[in-house]
C-alpha cells in the first residue's frame, strides 16, 4: 500500500459521476480539480452540493475548478475523464498529462481506450466502470440516488499499482470498489445492460419498468443480449450462462429508471449512440457474427438522434 | 361486361382513401352510401370535396350519408372497407350485408380477409390494394395528390365477376386498376414497401427521404424487405429477384413522403401494426423463420404506441 501514488487528481467531464466519485477521492485525502463547463460559475463559488443516499450530504469543494484541464498549474497523478463518449478528450487532456500521470477513463462502452493508449504510450491507462444512479438535479447539485460500486482496471488487462492506490482511497472512504485485471470483461458485462436498456429507452421514452413490461419488449431486450454474449465470447470474453437472465431479473426489481441515453435525449445532448451500440456492431462484423437487433437499434438511433 | 352487376355501393370508413374511390365510384354511375364518423356533419351538408390531382377538384356527394351500416335501406351489391386495419369491422357491416353482397377489404398488410370470410362464407371476399397519396386535408375535404392504382382480386385467389364489373367501372372514370387472380401475391409486393417504410417512420418521425438520407437506415430498410420476401417464398410467393432495389430507388424518385402510420401517430390514431408487421411474423414463425428486424420493429412499435 502506497497511498502517497495518488496525491493529486484532475476530474475532466465533471457532471454528476465525476463530481460523486471526485468528492469521494477529496475525503480520502487527494487534492481533487475539476473542470467544470455548464457549471463553473455555481462551482466557482459554492463548491458542489452532494445530496448521497448512503454517504450523506456534504459541500465538495475541489482544490482548483478549472475551465480547461490546460489551466491546472502542475500535472495530477491522475485524470479522471468522466465525459460523454460522444467525443474524444485526447487533445483537451494532453497539457495535463504528465509522464507519470494515469489516465482513468470511467465511461460506458467499448473500443473507448484505444485512443487514449495511442496518444499517451506511456502513461498507463485505466478503464473504469460506475455502476450508481446519481443524477445532476442542478447546476452544482448532485444527488446519488443508489447503488455507487466502480471498477477499476489497468488496459487491457492485468494489474497496476496505481489501480491498487485508487483502490485503497476509495476503499477507505467506504465507496464499494475492486480492481479488474480483466477490465475488458468487465466491460462486456456491463455491456449487457447497456446495450439493450440505454438504446430502448431513448427510442421509445420510457423507463425501464415500462419497458419491461411489454414482453415484446423484456424478448428485444434478451435477443440483443444474446447477441453481446455472442460477440464477447468471439472476442474471447465468455460470459456467465445466466448473465442475461439475471440482468433481466435485477433490472425488474429495480427503481423505474431512466437511463442515461434517455436523459441525454431529453436534455438534447449527444447520445452515447457509438461505444454502446456501433463499436460492438464493428467488433461482431470483424467476426464474421450478425448482429440484426444491434444494427436495428442503431440504425434508428442514428436516423433519430444524430 | 355487365355493368349493370354494381348498381350500389357502400363505402365503411370513408377516409380519404373511401372517398376518393367512392367519389371515383359514384362518378361511374354507381349510387354509393357512406359511412362517416367525425365528419358526418360536414359531409351530409355539403357532400366530400375532393381535389384530384388527375381528376379535378369537384364535389362528391353520396346517396346517403350514414353513421352507421345498419342504417342502410337495402343490401348494397358491394361494400369496401377502407378504415384502417387495427379493428375488425365484421359486427359493424354484418346489417348490411345481403346474400349477394361483395365485400371488398381496400387495405393493408396480411391476415385481413380470414375473418369476413369465416364471418361471410358465402359472400364474395375481395381483396383491395390502393398505391395512392391521398390525404384528408379538413373535414370533408379531400387532397390526392399522387398516383392512384387499384388492385382488386378475389380471396384468397381466382377471378370473379363481380371483380370484373368493379375494374370496369373504375377504369370507365379513368382509374388505373387490374384485376388480380392472385390477391395474396399483390399484398406480399405491397407489403414489402410498407412493411419498412410505415414502421420507421413512425418510429422515427420522419418522411421517407429522410429515412433514405441515413445509409444505416437504408440498410436496414433492405434488411427488413429481404424478411419479407424470405417469408413471403416460404408462403409460395416467389418476388421478383429486382424487388427490393425498385422499391428503394422508386421511394428515393419519389416526394418526401409522410407514410400513413406517421400520420396515425401524429394524430394519436391506433396503427396498422398488427396487420403490417405483427401477422408476417406469425406467418415467419409458422415457417420456423426468423425474422429479427421485423420483430425488432414490432417490438418497439409495441411498446412505443400501443
Amino acid at each position: 500500500m502506497k497511498p502517497n501514488l495518488i496525491k493529486t487528481a484532475l476530474i475532466v467531464g465533471t457532471g454528476a459521476i465525476g463530481a460523486l466519485y471526485g468528492a469521494m477521492l477529496s475525503r480520502a485525502g487527494v487534492e481533487v480539480s475539476t473542470v467544470v463547463r455548464s457549471d463553473f460559475g455555481v462551482v466557482t463559488q459554492h463548491g458542489f452540493y452532494i445530496e448521497s443516499y448512503c454517504f450523506g450530504d456534504f459541500v465538495f469543494r475541489p482544490t482548483a475548478v478549472l475551465q480547461l484541464p490546460s489551466e491546472i498549474e502542475t500535472f495530477p497523478d491522475v485524470i479522471f475523464v468522466c465525459a460523454k463518449t460522444h467525443q474524444s478528450y485526447v487533445d483537451l487532456i494532453q497539457p495535463a498529462v504528465g509522464p507519470h500521470t494515469a489516465i482513468v477513463l470511467l465511461q460506458n462502452g467499448l473500443g473507448i481506450e484505444p485512443i487514449y493508449q495511442s496518444a499517451f504510450p506511456n502513461n498507463p491507462i485505466i478503464g473504469g466502470l460506475a455502476f450508481v444512479c446519481v443524477n445532476r438535479a442542478a447546476p452544482g447539485r448532485i444527488v446519488h440516488l443508489d447503488y455507487g460500486r466502480l471498477v477499476l482496471g489497468l488496459y487491457p488487462s492485468g494489474e497496476h499499482p496505481i489501480v491498487q492506490a485508487l483502490v485503497q482511497c476509495f476503499a477507505g472512504v467506504a465507496v464499494p470498489v475492486k480492481e479488474s485485471v480483466d477490465i475488458l470483461r468487465d466491460r462486456w458485462r456491463k455491456l449487457i445492460w447497456n446495450a439493450p436498456f440505454n438504446p430502448l429507452s431513448a427510442i421509445l421514452g420510457q423507463t425501464t419498468d415500462q419497458i419491461l413490461a411489454v414482453p415484446e419488449l423484456e424478448a428485444l431486450s434478451k435477443a440483443i443480449m444474446a447477441e453481446i454474449v455472442m460477440i464477447a465470447a468471439s472476442e474471447g470474453y465468455v460470459l456467465d450462462e445466466d448473465v442475461i437472465d439475471r440482468n433481466i431479473e435485477d433490472t425488474k426489481r429495480m427503481k423505474p429508471y431512466k437511463t442515461s441515453m434517455l436523459l441525454d435525449v431529453e436534455a438534447g445532448r449527444p447520445i452515447e449512440r457509438v461505444t454502446i451500440v456501433e463499436n460492438v456492431i464493428m467488433i461482431a462484423t470483424s467476426h464474421g457474427i450478425d448482429a440484426p437487433n444491434l444494427k436495428c437499434i442503431n440504425s434508428i438511433l442514428k436516423g433519430r438522434f444524430n
